[in-house]
């Protein structure tokens, strides 16, 4: 693992709901990887809560998310892991519920109402199901020239797309008018399903949906690999 | 879709954490299919908080998740789905993130604690993940007696099961001393993963926790169905 010190504790000046949270003492550790797009999701959110972060890459291809040491951080050997001071997270969504609930003190973010708290999970759901084993697997096989059957895969993501076709149709983010966590957490494999292979050309309001994703304060990219779909 | 009026609105006595929550005008309705473990999910968490419920079968084997009339209550076309009052909510983690938060006042099955919540989490992304993909792939291959290529699915099975039983080794539930839904998320398709070929033999602590969740008062177990693995 190598510390990104070039990267690390970019102190960018807190906004909205970061402001009424708890100080921290320490900026928040997140071992990632560049090409994950599991990272990019808690990278993404950080950035959006103007939380100071440090980012420690762990060598993946080497294997280094094998190692003992890091199967001390996650027992399942997958990035990404934070750790804020004595509390140590792995699994990218549970990091947002993390993070939401500890340092978005307006709650816009996860909402605690119960109806719309499981209306959160849905999608949360959706992005640990459908979103990893489908956009998310076709993704992985075309960055690491791995072998895939892609049958299933590409039913999975046809389903999910046409779902979120149809409800983002009728309000302008994934559980209503204002951005959750589940957008968060189904943003970057869905913008980035066409380097799997999946073209959003047929999904208009996907589409007007990433944008709008895109445009919001605090949003960063994640770099991108060179497309494999025919794309619109 | 027919009533199982026979089955309907068990009026069970409330407990502990269901004694302080709303009062309820109406049972909740269940949409659900009896080998599903998805819905066993939520049949099971809705009998440990005691609540009222009607069940309605979906049948599933002639197509009835994909008619338009099904669509409209979960655009995934997929079991379980519930109605409480006005509110209408698909993907069985969901629901129990919902019932957890409205009838569970003392916040005991889902922790409101941000670090908590957020290993809460963890196992819900297992569940939508690794174990739906997992074991639970294995056994509808199984139960339903359809082709599946294995090794994948297997190495899922696998992985999970190995997390759970170092996890599993050091306390009694998925997330500390105490069950929580992450604990009735995982349990169905882990208790039930001999039926899809995944033997339980090698992971003695998960099958303590088994016995565990077995125990506690309200558990209600789903139809077996022969087991084709070998099995201690």
């Amino acid at each position: 693992m190598q510390r990104n010190d070039g990267l690390s504790t970019r102190a960018i000046p807190r906004r909205s709901a970061a402001a009424h949270a708890p100080r921290m003492t320490q900026p928040i550790r997140l071992y990632r990887f560049p090409l994950s797009g599991h990272s990019h999701r808690v990278e993404l959110f950080l950035s959006l809560l103007s939380l100071p972060c440090e980012r420690i890459d762990v060598d993946i291809p080497k294997g280094a998310h094998k190692r003992p040491e890091f199967l001390e951080k996650n027992a399942f050997g997958q990035i990404p892991v934070i750790e804020d001071g004595d509390l140590t997270l792995a699994d990218s969504n549970a990091i947002l519920v993390y993070l939401s609930l500890r340092y978005d003190a307006a709650g816009s973010w996860y909402p605690r109402e119960p109806a719309r708290a499981g209306a959160v999970q849905r999608w949360l759901s959706a992005a640990a199901g459908p979103l990893a084993f489908g956009p998310g697997a076709l993704r992985v096989a075309a960055v690491f020239k791995k072998p895939l059957e892609r049958e299933r895969p590409e039913q999975l993501a046809a389903q999910l797309l046409s779902v979120m076709e149809r409800e983002l149709g009728t309000q302008p983010f994934l559980v209503g008018d204002h951005p959750t966590i589940a957008d968060v957490a189904l943003y970057t494999y869905t913008a980035h399903a066409p380097e799997g292979g999946v073209s959003l050309a047929p999904y208009p309001a996907v589409r007007a949906w990433i944008a709008r994703f895109e445009a919001l304060p605090g949003f960063i990219p994640m770099v991108r690999i060179p497309v494999t779909a025919k794309e619109a």
